[in-house]
């Protein structure tokens, strides 16, 4: 009961409240990944679902088996359909996991699979995952791999898993696949048709990423049909709705080159966002096989959690990878262009944003110190008018004021020309005038008025 | 995983397999228990609902469960929202259940529990219906009762169940009360308020027998905000997708009226369902508060197994009562007027069409028994034509044939008038004749053409 639920992004509603936005229209979520090129077009399907609502699912779901068995060249009996990943990870650990059983998990992963095994009661190993494919499987229940990898957006290739898979049937081990993200990156580096063959392989596919979906919640598994029929019993009875059905028969069937066109965006926009990413002084983008990108901003000028603040601020949503453990990443998703480029262009003003009130913050502290203190003792120049001067303005916000009452005054150029002189004008250096100005600069108001309010009175 | 999945009703695809028919339209389903007017209009809400299929569904779920609340004068902190009934019982035992628990349960009573129970390990004890608010709870980790009870249709009153909320309380017994058919029955029965403010009391509602939406999955458990929150934290993340909540959230606040006029429907069709099923020899139905009734047909002339597939060719489903272990036992839902005259009408079918079957089952045997064993040695007027006569044909088919070659001829009545008599004829009293005749009928051939093809060449 201590168990903290694993947290995930796509927390649309909750960052429109926290910002203020009145619907989440007016946000852009970069923290989920989606298939950039929306869903394809379902709309008929949907409004012919309707009539199905005052029957109950055929349990049996034979149609949709079939559908995501036809999409990989196995059988309806090695699918089992999931309420979305969560419901499918969840029937695989309640199913397999005793408590005391030591589970391996690589990190960073997706949250959800030491979530779900935690609650049956297993003992999570954690491993780096560059170190998964040499794992010691001997005496580990169950192994998991997110393949492409969740948030790094690595891509483990079909030989490297199958070696892995191997070596975990020779123990009795569970392997878990997650091939969530799989068909928006390289669907040929799938083991799905293997895991078709194997009791002991338990390989997890997604509609959600791939149609761009998430509101529909489908998703299957393809295991041995002896495995998948035992997981079919344990699932719960209707755990899929009639409309996520029809929806999902239709994504299945009826888009033959959706994912090549797919495809073709996020690879072109991974790569547009990865130069874009580069290029801000303090991230650092890993290279993504798939349609996110994780980035280390440990050298950046703010913390995830600030960050992603200030980006909700101008209306983008990214995730803070804090939930992953790890300490100073944020992961964005690879959306259409116009997104992309607002996205950056997000990054970028709060970047600017950030110096802006980083300096008006020091000229603060600064009128905090007094005059002596704002004297620039250690400038080559100093002091160019008198000792003690306030160097608050090393140039003056009145130049070329062309008022002759100040001592200021025409000169000739040695390059020609004339230009004005302030060597006989030291207003804007006295400490009380310098703090003034400073102070109406800063409440935004007019230059020509504060020259009336504060210096005016001076000269008169 | 010898654990078989409980069994439910509500299988028309299959049924309509098994009878041959092309579309489930063909097929009337008494098998499944939904509110008979229909679903309330949600077809505007339905078509709204398409937008939100690209957005993940908010988590927290606070506008269904602020409309689920606000149906029972609670408070959203209450309610767990499940992905229909079988969700939130699965995550009642996942979230309690460990190996080795004490769980309780009625009997007869929905299959579920047990089965999700078993599924985490517990010990079962079964009760009998009656004796459960009997019951002591001592050392029992949970108690389920269903209310109104399915199969039986029996409603418990409140103070009842709060008798048994209260004993449970004292032993530290976890409650669950199934009320997912008492806004079909008498809402006011619930004691949802109560578990409001309770650890250990969990009420289940459904929206899918309320609604009749079973295509949408969609139900929500009510217990103390305490409780509610460790639930709401073990449960899966977006476990209902856009479009339940959706239709959900519509269902719960725009139809004011649609319960009231629901339980008028009910009431009424529930009376005329009963008396008519009381009126069929061998059916004994039990007096029901919800819309459904049970019925023990241990006394009628065929088993539950076998009404149901004869049922079933009249294009009608009802449910055979065996699953919830309960010997000659069928259930049947109360549907609209029309439907349930049409259910009536196929029970009194099937019963002569089994008469007819039988007959001709009988007359069949007697065929192959020979002459001799045909002739009524006991009847009163035995022989009436001559010792060893055959009597498959009490009376001649053929009467009146008018033809006196036969030796058959016209006769005065005594009640004036005349009648043709057949005193001078036993030609279908000749074993080998009332054999051919037999055979001729049997295969559907007309009555003229077998005088023609038997008759007609004895006499000429």
């Amino acid at each position: 009961m201590e168990l903290t639920p694993c947290f995930h992004g796509a927390r649309v509603a909750e960052s429109a409240e926290r910002c203020g936005k009145k619907t989440i229209d007016e946000l852009i979520d970069f923290s989920v990944n989606l298939n950039p090129l929306g869903p394809p077009g379902l709309r008929k399907k949907f409004l012919e679902a309707f009539r199905s609502i005052t029957n109950y699912p055929d349990n049996r779901y034979l149609d949709f088996r079939k559908a995501a068995a036809d999409s990989l060249g196995i059988f309806p009996d090695n699918i089992i359909p999931g309420n979305g990943s969560s419901e499918l990870i969840r029937l695989f650990a309640e199913t397999l996991i005793e408590p005391g059983d030591e589970v391996v998990i690589p990190h960073p992963t997706f949250g959800e699979y030491e979530f779900q095994c935690r609650l049956f009661g297993a003992e999570i190993k954690t491993v780096a995952y560059k170190d998964i494919v040499n794992l010691e499987s001997d005496g580990i229940k169950a192994v998991f791999l997110c393949n492409p990898n969740n948030p790094t957006g690595q891509l483990l290739e079909r030989k490297k898993v199958l070696d892995l898979a191997k070596k975990c049937m020779g123990s009795e081990t569970f392997l878990f696949v997650d091939e969530a993200f799989i068909e928006l990156s390289d669907p040929k580096e799938s083991i799905a048709d293997y895991a078709a063959d194997n009791d002991l392989i338990f390989v997890l596919r997604s509609l959600t990423k791939t149609y761009s979906i998430p509101g529909i919640r489908i998703g299957f598994a393809v295991t041995s049909s002896d495995s998948a029929k035992i997981f079919n019993d344990v699932r719960l009875c209707w755990n899929l709705n009639s409309i996520a059905i029809s929806i999902g028969i239709e994504a299945l069937r009826n888009y033959p080159d959706y994912i090549s066109r797919s495809l073709k965006l996020i690879n072109k926009e991974r790569s547009w966002l990865f130069l874009k990413l580069r290029g801000i002084r303090g991230f650092k983008p890993y290279p993504s096989d798939t349609n996110f990108i994780l980035i280390d901003i440990g050298d950046f000028i703010m913390d995830p959690s600030e960050l992603s603040h200030r980006m909700l601020d101008h209306g983008i949503i990214i995730r803070d990878c804090t939930s992953f453990s790890l300490r100073n990443h944020i992961r964005i998703a690879v959306r259409k262009h116009s997104e992309n480029r607002k996205l950056i262009a997000a990054f970028l003003n709060v970047i600017s944003d950030w110096g802006k009130e980083r300096a008006e913050k020091e000229i603060g502290s600064a009128l905090e110190r007094g005059t002596a203190a704002r004297s620039r003792i250690n400038c080559e120049y100093y002091p160019c008018h008198f000792e003690g001067q306030d160097c608050t303005f090393c140039f003056c916000p009145f130049y070329p004021c062309e008022d002759e009452r100040t001592g200021g005054e025409y000169i000739q150029r040695t390059t020609g020309g004339t230009v004005w002189s302030c060597a006989g004008c030291d207003v804007i250096h006295r400490g009380q005038i310098a703090e003034k100005v400073l102070k109406g600069l800063m409440k935004e108001r007019k230059i020509k008025e504060i020259w009336n309010t504060e210096i005016e009175p001076i000269l008169a």
